[in-house]
């Protein structure tokens, strides 16, 4: 798959889009977070939720909203997951969406929820409501990258990015968003990606689009192995654009996909480059697989892997560990045939240690980008994965969050 | 299963085994870095294997022997792991058991071998096989205690221990010794485990019983979710107590399980508590799972879980996060009937937050035994798993090794 290349750009980019970002007092005073997105015309939607058993609450609610039709807006907070709120949890997610709808004088089917935050406790719904009656005034063309720092929760950055593609002689901008996998007080990481693009694409093949762009992309990045339950990726389609409608595969929807996967993979490594008390960006990449599952399995052992990512939190040019991880990940190959690249230094051969240049090494360690190769000599598929180092201020901010 | 109790005592606890403990210079000089044991009498020998595709070198030959039939000797290295050593490290493997055969005058298929330590470098058999003659002349009755030391890796404490059971009249006694899941220079964790036993029991039962007790045991610790090339269990059983042998399943062979189960998971804590870094145990128990599965899948999830490990560190009562654990381990249940404690204190009931003493919580994280309780209210299965708190030291010592 061709992927072209991501820019500057949010989810107010592509036309037909506003964007607001407010600060309601869920979080400290004064701190933006609640956002809202809004598409002029009905869109198209489609998203993905996380598999954790244990599922938010505005996860159902939005849910049931993109089952029942398109949708003209997404209401998000950051500060209070509502998860594990039981009833109580699932009746404010319902009234977000409602006060919303009055907001903007349109069907609460029409919203979807968003949440991010503390887990277990209640919603402080008198701030939401009043932060919705906010949004509504604030909402703006170019509210894109103010909405998109409204739902950051311990991350250090905002995450947006744009990417164009020529559908039928017209060209569609796709616009995004997401928030990493920080976590916040007191609880677990939470993803969360919001897409408006202004292209007319049936939903069916909006929904097979973002499926098959996180599979490469969310799916292929791991801060700490933890899963949230709050984790979702929403994409808008409102054919603003003028462009003819995707209703088939083929080389529109192809060009369509490759657009979103790439707006993806940028959201996803900008995630995996900003987890918590991370230094430095790794990519591991797989090649030679028999399949694409032994590439990803091989690949997210690596990145998974906690030995690893304190090795190369010190540099330490450990490729036994990439041997180590691949081992135990699942995936089929031949220890004998394996090779181990750090950067373009090469460890192992034929899976065993190579006389390198342990300077060279730690040099290509020592990158804000580490690229680690395997190359498994095995077949003709292969994967990427994305992490970052673990260091000692991923367990402070874990371990320590009240002081 | 009743467990007896666990009481002090090593490999030479049982009747008619010697041991010894050497350094070899493997390690740094005087560093005890090699050790034996030895069956006066052809001893039934069973096995357990790392389910890591890399296997060192000396599983193999280990594996070949035992199936070959008894085994007299087992010959350990610590400081080299002789993996991802190719043909040579085969090669070194088979010498080591050839050397220890010729010292002790006995077939070198009737020795085992185990290694552990750097990986992906030549062993240095010069030092390895004048470290074998000084073995065979260091050998003692009272030898199991100075053994267990030169197992150990980055191990603070040696790990062993005893156990007796009766069978038909006659107490025969099961001596142990264990090196933990420590990560050592450069490279990654393993664990070793040696048992010695003077019942007489069939090989086939002999390897069943292995098998269930390390299911229990090692295979529900984690300290930091990596698997090792080297990881093995061996157990040698002579006969030399002069009780019937346990040749059908029955009675004394669910007695000698027991047994057998009981030092497993004493040793397996043993490793836990030991975990790089840690400061604390932590004893996960799932109760009313649905399956033994299920209740395993999220006792170990919760175990394994880096933002679990991290609250524990920092005596953040963070139940939240062990709900999200089994929420992601693939264990069935249902999230809305869940209760979680810490300790004795009930932070979450039916899959909600309860509004306990923070003080308390924290009072109950704050012990070097954390006892974390799931209750599923899904069935009548149950399962605990053990591990430790990821700390700065954690980071420390698989970053900052070189310094």
């Amino acid at each position: 798959m061709q992927l072209p290349p991501v820019v500057q750009g949010n989810v107010t980019s592509p036309a037909g889009f506003q964007g607001a970002g407010i600060a309601a007092g869920i979080k400290k005073p004064g701190i933006l977070d609640m956002a809202l997105i809004v598409s002029e015309v009905p869109a198209a939607a489609a998203a993905v939720y996380t598999t954790n058993k244990v599922q938010a609450a505005p996860l159902q609610v939005t849910k049931e909203h993109i089952a029942a039709g398109p949708l003209k807006a997404v209401v998000v907070n950051a500060g209070n997951a509502n998860a594990c709120n039981g009833e109580r949890g699932l009746v404010d997610a319902r009234q977000m969406t409602v006060k919303t709808a009055e907001v903007l004088g349109i069907d609460a089917q029409a919203v979807a929820v968003a949440s991010t935050g503390v887990i277990g406790q209640p919603m402080p719904m008198e701030k939401i409501l009043a932060g919705i009656d906010s949004l509504g005034c604030a909402l703006s063309p170019d509210g894109g990258e103010v909405a998109s720092r409204a739902i950051m929760t311990t991350d250090l950055v905002p995450k947006t990015g744009k990417v164009e593609v020529v559908i039928g002689g017209k060209t569609v901008t796709i616009g995004g968003m997401a928030k990493g996998s920080g976590m916040i007080h007191p609880n677990m990481a939470t993803m969360l990606a919001f897409y408006t693009t202004d292209a007319a694409i049936a939903p069916e093949l909006l929904q097979k689009a973002l499926t098959r762009s996180v599979q490469v992309s969310y799916n292929m990045i791991s801060v700490d192995g933890d899963t949230s339950t709050n984790d979702m990726a929403l994409i808008l389609a409102n054919g603003c654009a003028g462009a003819p409608s995707i209703d088939s595969e083929g080389a529109d929807y192809e060009a369509f996909t490759a657009a979103l996967t790439a707006l993806s993979i940028e959201l996803a490594k900008a995630i995996a480059r900003d987890g918590e008390g991370a230094t430095k960006l790794i990519e591991v990449r797989v090649e030679g697989a028999a399949t694409e599952a032994d590439a990803k399995k091989a690949a997210m052992a690596v990145v998974k892997s906690s030995l690893f990512k304190s090795a190369v939190f010190g540099n330490d040019a450990n490729w036994g560990r990439v041997m180590c991880a691949i081992g135990y990940s699942g995936a089929n190959f031949d220890p004998n045939k394996v090779d181990v690249y750090l950067g373009s230094v090469q460890t192992a051969k034929q899976g065993m240690a190579l006389n390198f240049s342990e300077a060279e090494a730690t040099e290509a360690l020592k990158q804000k980008e580490v690229v680690v190769t395997v190359q498994l000599h095995d077949g003709d598929f292969s994967a990427a994965a994305w992490g970052c180092d673990l260091t000692y201020d991923y367990v402070k901010i874990n371990a320590d969050y009240r002081s």
